[in-house]
């Protein structure tokens, strides 16, 4: 099942999309308890009624959670090719430990960088002139735990988003950690909506990226250094999970950086990630 | 002035800390508001009344914000003397970088490894067997700001606390990116209180830290590499900073790896951390 948050009338609500994907069958939820939380506020509670159906092309979709409850966990160099293309890049602060990781990489991006499907990811050039973008699956947990075994880490699993792990990479470089190039204002599309497991095969899903209509990034969740499973019991090895929280798995390679030149997002570019199973997320980039 | 948040009579408070620090006037504030935001409830607004004064000792003192809104930020190697500790512990994944950073790094704590005074530090053998301190000087931002001026930073801040920066030091070297050795449940005690901005002189402020009486960290808030304006202007360049977010400024040499055998904490050790002007945050050390 596919889970939006959207506005509508003024107010925020979230919903079921339909198999087509033309209309979303709004719930009964009080918007106040969606505005930040989005469909996170659905994990643990049945199903809300159904008050009425309303055709996608009359909402505007926010990002499925648009405020998560703390920073976004994301992982760093888990595809191959991408962690071979970064540590190359010259801006990879990590690469001494070598191009591929020996343990799960993982940092951060505040809450207050997420935007929704169809906004705008601004690039202030005073701040950074190397800002790239990275296709991501996310995942959104379910249930809380800590110290997770792989074992038991699916069941922990709510459901599945992409997010667009934008990335000053001059930033990421210079400040060595890298919470500064990748939690610039508005550096978190996530979108179009939240997927349950029984939405996406994670050992063989397709990941895409195209800017401007280019075919940038081509790539499949089987390919993950390390897998769903992996990265939980990483992530919850002494740290306690929340539900609601989103865990962005990791980019594969043809971010912008990997060409020579680099392609990094220019003013007016069209940024579009697909995920097979969820759908299209699509942001254009303002120069402010 | 200082102000603290508290437990009294199977509620939440906040009040005003009184000059000899025997007692606490109890504001009129619904524990609702201030539950997870503690004294970042009175960012902002005028001071609420007195409802009664308390003696200390019949309160039990929370972390004064006891759920900071987002991920506490935290900057790493930023006294000249543990950055080259640090860099020669074989701990430290940014030392290819040199061991006194070019410009601030910046990483993160997950909100909820917040304790407060008192609470217990809890380390879980299963997960890290090197668990260290760090007693910093925190600063409590009161007001909204991007791409802040060095020159308009402090006008950024409303207060000061202590925050121990509990770091697994094994899990911080093999992640490379910092989050995980840094988020662990326990792993950020905060406190006694916050003091306003008039309480103490950024560039002359003692900051120490002994473990069951034994004096392992002696510095000065001067000897900040990079000062507090530094930090406000770097951590906000593209990245809006929200009131009550929480920055800990990083701690000085004499933490535990810096000893040869290294100094890990164990089970019934006793962290406590003076910052003059501030007050003293005292934890126990708790095996899982």
């Amino acid at each position: 099942m596919k889970f939006a948050t959207f506005d509508w009338n003024g107010a925020r609500h979230v919903g079921r999309v339909s198999g087509d994907g033309a209309a979303v069958e709004r719930f009964d939820v009080a918007a106040e308890r969606v505005r930040e939380a989005g469909v996170s506020a659905l994990i643990g509670n049945p199903l809300p009624k159904v008050t009425q159906t309303i055709r996608l092309a009359e909402v505007s979709l926010c990002a499925p959670i648009p405020r998560p409850r703390r920073n976004i966990f994301c992982v760093g160099k888990n595809y191959y090719d991408h962690a071979h293309e970064f540590a190359n890049s010259g801006f990879d602060s990590s690469a001494a430990q070598g191009a591929v990781p020996k343990a799960p990489i993982i940092f951060s991006k505040v809450p207050e960088s997420v935007v929704g499907p169809g906004a705008a990811i601004r690039i202030d050039p005073t701040v950074s002139t190397s800002v790239d973008y990275e296709v991501e699956l996310a995942v959104i947990v379910g249930k809380a735990g800590r110290n997770i075994a792989k074992a038991d880490a699916m069941a922990h699993v709510w459901g599945y988003t992409i997010v667009n792990d934008v990335t000053a990479r001059d930033l990421q470089g210079l400040h060595s950690q890298w919470l500064i190039g990748k939690s610039q204002d508005t550096f978190c599309p996530m979108g179009p909506w939240a997927v349950t497991t029984d939405g996406l095969d994670l050992a063989d899903t397709s990941v895409k990226c195209w800017v401007n209509g280019e075919l940038r990034q081509e790539s499949n969740t089987g390919l993950l250094i390390f897998d769903v499973p992996t990265i939980i019991a990483a992530l919850s090895n002494g740290i306690t999970l929340l539900p609601g929280d989103v865990i962005a798995t990791g980019t594969p390679a043809g971010v912008g950086l990997g060409f020579k030149p680099p392609k990094f997002l220019r003013d007016g570019d069209v940024v579009r990630q697909e995920i097979a199973g969820i759908g299209v997320l699509e942001n254009r980039v303002e120069r402010l």
